[in-house]
């Protein structure tokens, strides 16, 4: 058994997407950010960044593990699933993992921050973010042009930037255009594990974030 | 043989600094950022994200990869170094290899856009991102604070990191208070393998940045 320390984020959603795509037994302890329980000492002691997810797995000594992509390459070695077992096809999914690590993730985060959470309206910084965001998609639509994931078989490459990519809305970034981006996000969001790990710690229900005159996915 | 392809910025040094670390033959390529060699055809075959560094191993069918976090850890597994045997260990080096990738160089990248080449003052931005990366050398200085370096011994995780914590004064963050850090920091310097591996493709001289009202280190 795991325990994931989560919350209803693109980052909470990599680990709970990878516990259900491999079908790995795990409890589930929501931590509300909005209540600020991730700056808690007790979280502290779990990840020093006061960031989820965490996992901790109760079948390796209780080891503790954070930051998103060492959990799906932890999860997937222990699963033996998602990872390819050739060598250099591995080193290419976690190419792609940190991709979304260094990309994908922090430039949609940013957009978020500037384009949905701050009161001052800061046109350069949306652009930029939205620019950015908009370009990194156009990389993964080129990329999935002549391929059906990311690298060969769907692996948590492809599920770590699907994390991300399908709040597209939310971040404000258009996908107008970018076909493979999109054949590619509903051929994902097509598979049962995948959704009820989106679901994870709750489900969002879109239309209560609509009447907020916000739109998630 | 390894063919790096890479410029001075702390990303193209993670790349340099591990293979010089490792003692791994290679022949640098320098991709000329101020010419946009990064944005020319050649370069998007090897890296469809535009983004330098990329390494090709001639001894592995020239097998290609982008990514510095992934770059490292090809070869920290090609070198037998710097990556623990131990599978939790390793699993924690990967954990502090991502919180550089997602945290540390992300928001570094953003305080330098912010603080250094945008020609628009936007005060709340650079704020933002100074006190974000700030937040993010006070993990690295408490988790510092019993240890020698981020897990154990010497890894891909305390090069990564370094590599981005030696520009604080490029970004404008201080390190002023963080002990642990400098005194981390230090001991990295002091490691001729990691000097050697900050002067590719060529040695920046603080001199030149310093008449130009800018410290790079």
């Amino acid at each position: 058994m795991i325990t994931l320390y989560t919350a209803p984020t693109p980052n909470g959603w990599k680990a709970s997407v990878a516990l259900e795509e491999m079908q790995l037994p795990y409890q589930v302890h929501h931590v509300d950010l909005h209540k600020g329980q991730q700056k808690e000492s007790w979280f502290k002691a779990l990840n020093p960044n006061n960031r989820i997810p965490v996992i901790t797995d109760h079948e390796n000594d209780d080891f503790t593990l954070a930051e998103s992509g060492a959990i799906m390459l932890y999860l997937a070695e222990k699963s033996g699933k998602f990872l390819p077992a050739d060598a250099k096809k591995r080193h290419q999914v976690t190419q792609w993992l940190m991709f979304q690590m260094s990309g994908i993730g922090p430039m949609m985060g940013q957009a978020n921050v500037f384009y949905r959470y701050m009161d001052e309206a800061i046109p350069t910084a949306i652009s930029r973010y939205h620019n950015e965001c908009r370009r990194l998609f156009e990389v993964l639509d080129s990329h999935l042009a002549d391929r059906e994931f990311l690298v060969d078989d769907y692996s948590i490459a492809d599920m770590a930037n699907w994390c991300w990519v399908r709040t597209y809305k939310w971040s404000g970034v258009s996908i107008e255009g970018l076909e493979h981006l999109r054949r590619w996000k509903n051929s994902i969001e097509a598979r049962s594990g995948a959704r009820r790990g989106t679901e994870i710690p709750y489900k969002i229900v879109p239309e209560t974030l609509q009447k907020a005159g916000k739109t998630l996915i």
